[in-house]
């Protein structure tokens, strides 16, 4: 049914969304006594977004602009003291624990076994690498593809690369606008697993999508059980 | 004689080191009260050393390294005003004019028509993507790979994606470190085109890669040349 099986990485097959959570809480600690939690959370995602099309996705881009955002957001006033321990909340970031969602090691270990998989994700090249690597996870994907972006040309290119037909690529991710939307225009096909937390980047409303054209899960554990079904129609 | 010729990117296509070199000069000025040029250059060097390892090569990091570095020189008295400074100096290197080195462009165009091209280089994934996209040589490179670093094993996981063979695989490039001593060492071939600056952190011994094990030329548009001499030999 299919030649390649691809998943997302963060929020995926491991927790990331909660440690952009987590440090965006001390950042709007820190800046409470300027601005409300609103506010600030509103003035970062202007930033972030302003920023995206020059420092690409990843926590280094993010630490810049959460840096930029305090300068602008104290009119200057932030102390040196301060910035640095934004820059070691990335560093935090960069350092955590590789966290598994619940069902990804049995599951990707047995997958493994009947289909060659791919790992497909986007941000900093060397983060996104050494990730891999921690997650214990990297032996049992074939191939592990770190992009600048998830958009129809960037599959279209991977898919070309590694002499794929879209009908027999399925992407598993949880953003429907990267792991679903780009795929399911290529008319491959995609399943979707919600996580319980998303950038706000990435949401798009499902009729963006078209309905039908792909298939949502609770949990990547039931990815098996859905594919003997694709095998049997 | 060669099946696949790759090319390293910064400072080899195009020029980059010389806006390091920039940036840093009005790093200099902008810590001149506090201290003097060689120590300001001496603490961003261990900075951006201690900090390869969790941020990777790249602007984003260099940026980080140069804020950190400026905290640390001033005793926190810099100024949000000053950070941002830094920050925009960043942000002028990644929009910076793609500057191609001398014979670039029609060398590369003539090894096009006989061999297949590709770019290996390191750095920020996004920031390498646009550089080629914007240098105008892309489609005369038939792959372009963006590595995190470029050790004996990033060239030989290359080289199998491939399919080369070590002895039918020429590199190019004006780092001894990354571009010449990991490839000889797996029995391919190697040119160093020197640049007219080096980064500290690429600078090694000719010793250390062993005599005769790789050619040096004066500038890519002598390269043609060193070729058809290897197809008569």
């Amino acid at each position: 049914m299919f030649d390649l099986i691809a998943f997302d990485a963060d929020d995926t097959l491991w927790h990331t969304e909660e440690l952009y959570v987590g440090t965006q809480d001390r950042f709007k600690q820190l800046l409470a006594p300027y601005h409300s939690a609103e506010w600030i959370d509103q003035k970062l995602y202007a930033t972030e977004m302003r920023n995206l099309r020059v420092f690409g996705y990843g926590v280094k881009g993010f630490a810049l602009s959460m840096i930029e955002t305090a300068i602008e957001l104290t009119e200057g006033r932030i102390s040196g003291a301060e910035i640095q321990g934004l820059i070691d909340l990335a560093r935090e970031m960069l350092a955590a624990d590789v966290r598994l969602l619940d069902h990804v090691a049995e599951t990707v270990a047995a997958l493994a076994e009947r289909y060659p998989l791919m790992i497909i994700t986007k941000g900093d090249l060397f983060d996104q690498e050494t990730k891999v690597a921690r997650s214990g996870l990297g032996p049992l994907f074939k191939h592990v593809e770190i992009v600048s972006d998830k958009t129809e040309a960037s599959y279209a290119a991977l898919l070309a690369r590694h002499q794929v037909a879209p009908e027999r690529f399925l992407m598993v991710g949880n953003s429907l606008r990267s792991d679903v939307l780009p795929v399911v225009k290529l008319g491959a096909k995609a399943v979707h697993i919600p996580y319980h937390l998303t950038w706000a980047h990435e949401l798009i409303s499902e009729t963006q999508v078209g309905e039908g054209r792909y298939l949502t899960l609770d949990h990547v554990g039931l990815l098996p059980a859905l594919l003997e079904e694709f095998g049997q129609t």
